[in-house]
């Protein structure tokens, strides 16, 4: 293990922590919250000085193995939660540390799922804060160091991998800081832009930015109890609609289209089959639905806001979809495991992955009846290496075997089967809400202190794509270079 | 497609039926039931001439591909239970058509799952009918025609290959007629093992056949509405505990043993996790369960009997676990994909495919941290080859995909998703009852005909392992040799 590289990204992921959190100081000092004011100023001033400590000498060897970029991304986001909860916690805004934690763990991962059971009793530069992880964790908080810092060499590749969602990653442009930084100036575009428009339909400024923080990050935090529902408005529905979905299409189509090649972008498979499934959801639950709403465009509306929330794994809510009827709720639960498009800020298994897994079952299969044929895996045009379809399956197997795992553990707490099946499924899928006990109008509140941290692990585990967090436990990881 | 040979299979199929329904006669006369008496009689003597008319020539070109194997052992037994359910349907016993066929499918693929709402009700006859299909399905039609027909050239291995339960299927010895003839006869001497020791227990022979048929079949069939509960009996409950769990065993380590090669038999990697887990759950499940039982004894009798049920596939109940506790309901719903081992009667994944996904997924991600180092897979002290550790991620996924469209269609019932969920587990894995409306209580009567027939599949997709009924849909298999 290259220890010394280690402490010196955490050093700089931690003072990179400190300056965002001046952001909602600011907040504070704006409604006049002078106690939370002082608390986010201290924090700041303490993480920035602290991280600087860390990072202060730059170390001489800074190459590692790509399992050692893993365990530093895991850790930095372990980190990153850790501190990030402390604002909470001292506050007295959320007494208990482990509810802290799952909550901006919740946050950072841009799950969205809460222990609160009144939003509204916090304070603005708290509300500021838990929405502002969902944003900073939707692109990534490495690649924003990664945006911000001078760095070069081929190891900063390693670490870019192991944060980003999705099978595989390509660089958009041979450096890969302008890369960081190109995809930087999109996310804050789309969210400036939602921010105009929510504000255009008269939201006021404060919810506009942080809905805009919770759908770019496709976070789905509500800062009203009822979520978006609060509002009662269809424009602000649409609108939010429209951006979740734009959040969980691939950043590179995006990149493509700024550079002209808007042709190309629209024929991407998986924006098609992501764009297919939306559509075809949408309106199988707005025809299962029909009987509950007065007329076919209400439940259009309602059931296109929430397929959006839920293949994107946003999570926000406008609806009260556990009275819907069994099939539109195992529709939901279906598009929970599916996800948006690689490359998005969207978890869920993805896309991608899915076509991937269907077509890597199919030539399979139809190797049986024609065992001397030969025949490659095609997706985007292009050849999928062998090695890629074999990842994909073993990430498959692997997500599969943490899921059922994580639901026994779970079930401890002895609520039905539903919740805890739908309790994993929204933590480990970075979704928000699930059925039940935990459903549109619940929360995580009841679940054991023991069961909250093995769901923070699980947001954790989906957010990073589960191997970094494997690493992280893994004693051959850190035995690594011991022999060298 | 040889279809000649097609119509060879399914007439020796069909006339063994015929030949089968001879018991069920004797027993409606034996108890006196003179209409259900000549009812299976005619039936016996058309499924008689009928599939001695279908095989009376036998065809000049014997030989197959082993996708064409597959096609013919499927639709073997989607005939296999359509004429199977004419003695329900013609009785009037089962009044609905649909109903009757997915009493037969359920019958036949071992799964148990009923749609009766008073068992009690049936006749003598046709409840060993109903209890007998069981027992032919449990080791299979085809390995039972093999046994007793004289037939040579290796196109007979694709048959038992796309019958027999497992990831591989070993030949026991040289011939093949002599490996089937080997397995009936161990499967008929357990049988007649376990009806001497519950009539020992003065259960009536009558009863005590016809759980021994469930038992031996891992089917679960009851033929009292509370199940083996009506009996109230400690002796018998142990006596079927052990007895599904040896039905849940390798048969070939039976055979081992026969051959007094008892230490190696022991030393089987597949038995040890399947005894582990029993273990485990019997153990957790106990403990979990002791607040609901006077006793610890009480509460681990009940718990092994339905562990043991649960893993092996059978389905039999004693206790009615839909009041137990979350976390053991939740053990129970792992159990029910675990399955019981390869080459044993039982269903589900099977114990070997679970160790090789878990092992080949290690495999790969420690190729993560040492991607030079090259590791096999090791199973039962062999290196098992990547092309089966491939077919198995295959199956896996296969089997998740099916099962995800599965419930999603199911869910147009409208029951909750534990119900739907279990429905759809129980049938495909073959076991017979899942929790809520389908639990220990319960019964599959309310599912509409479409699901009931989906169910079918889904019951026949899992008892032939998937391929086989992929393969009866895939047009690219109808249309093998037109070419040549």
């Amino acid at each position: 293990m290259n220890y010394k590289m280690i402490r010196y990204m955490l050093g700089q992921v931690v003072r990179t922590e400190g300056f965002l959190m001046l952001l909602p100081s600011l907040c504070s000092l704006l409604y006049g919250e002078h106690r939370h004011f002082f608390l986010f100023l201290t924090m700041s001033f303490l993480l920035i000085s602290g991280g600087s400590y860390l990072c202060w000498k730059t170390p001489r060897n800074r190459t590692f193995y790509a399992a050692e970029g893993f365990v530093m991304v895991a850790l930095s986001w372990v980190f990153l939660s850790a501190l990030g909860a402390l604002p909470f916690w001292i506050s007295g805004q959320i007494p208990s540390f482990i509810d802290a934690f799952f909550e901006t763990v919740s946050g950072f991962t841009t799950t969205g799922s809460s222990i609160l059971n009144d939003v509204e009793a916090l304070s603005h530069g708290m509300l500021f804060w838990r929405s502002f992880t969902h944003w900073i964790g939707g692109m990534g908080v490495l690649v924003f160091v990664l945006a911000i810092l001078p760095m070069s060499g081929g190891w900063a590749m390693h670490l870019m991998r192991a944060e980003a969602p999705g099978p595989e990653v390509g660089k958009l442009v041979s450096k890969l800081r302008s890369t960081a930084k190109i995809l930087y100036g999109i996310y804050v575009a789309l969210t400036l832009l939602q921010v105009l428009l929510l504000c255009a339909g008269h939201m006021p400024l404060f919810d506009s930015l942080l809905t805009a923080f919770g759908t770019a990050g496709t976070g789905g935090f509500g800062i009203k109890n009822t979520s978006i529902a609060f509002y009662q408005s269809a424009y602000a529905d649409v609108v939010i609609s429209v951006f979740m979905l734009l959040f969980g299409v691939n950043f590179n189509l995006f990149y493509l289209m700024l550079a002209g090649q808007v042709g190309r972008a629209l024929k991407s498979e998986e924006l098609r089959y992501y764009l297919g499934i939306v559509a075809a959801a949408t309106l199988l639950i707005a025809c299962n639905t029909l009987p509950y709403y007065e007329k076919f465009s209400t439940a259009l509306r309602y059931s296109f806001f929430q397929v959006s929330s839920i293949i994107t794994t946003t999570g926000f809510t406008t609806a009260n979809y556990d009275l819907w009827p069994g099939f539109s709720q195992c529709i939901l639960v279906l598009l929970m495991f599916i996800g948006a498009c690689a490359g998005s800020t969207g978890g869920g298994l993805k896309i991608s992955r899915i076509v991937i897994l269907f077509k890597g079952a199919r030539r399979e299969i139809s190797r049986m009846t024609h065992p001397r044929a030969v025949s490659a895996v095609r997706f985007e045009g292009r050849v999928v290496e062998n090695d890629t379809v074999q990842k994909v399956f073993i990430y498959f197997i692997t997500f599969m075997a943490l899921f059922a795992g994580s639901v026994l553990l779970i079930s401890l707490n002895e609520f039905d089967f539903t919740s805890t099946f739908t309790a994993v499924a929204a933590c480990i899928n970075n979704i928000g809400p699930g059925l039940n006990i935990v459903g549109a109008t619940g929360n995580f509140s009841q679940f054991s202190a023991f069961s909250k941290l093995i769901l923070s692990l699980d947001m954790l585990v989906g957010r990073l794509e589960i191997f970094p967090m494997l690493m992280l436990f893994s004693p051959a990881v850190w035995r690594l270079r011991k022999k060298e």
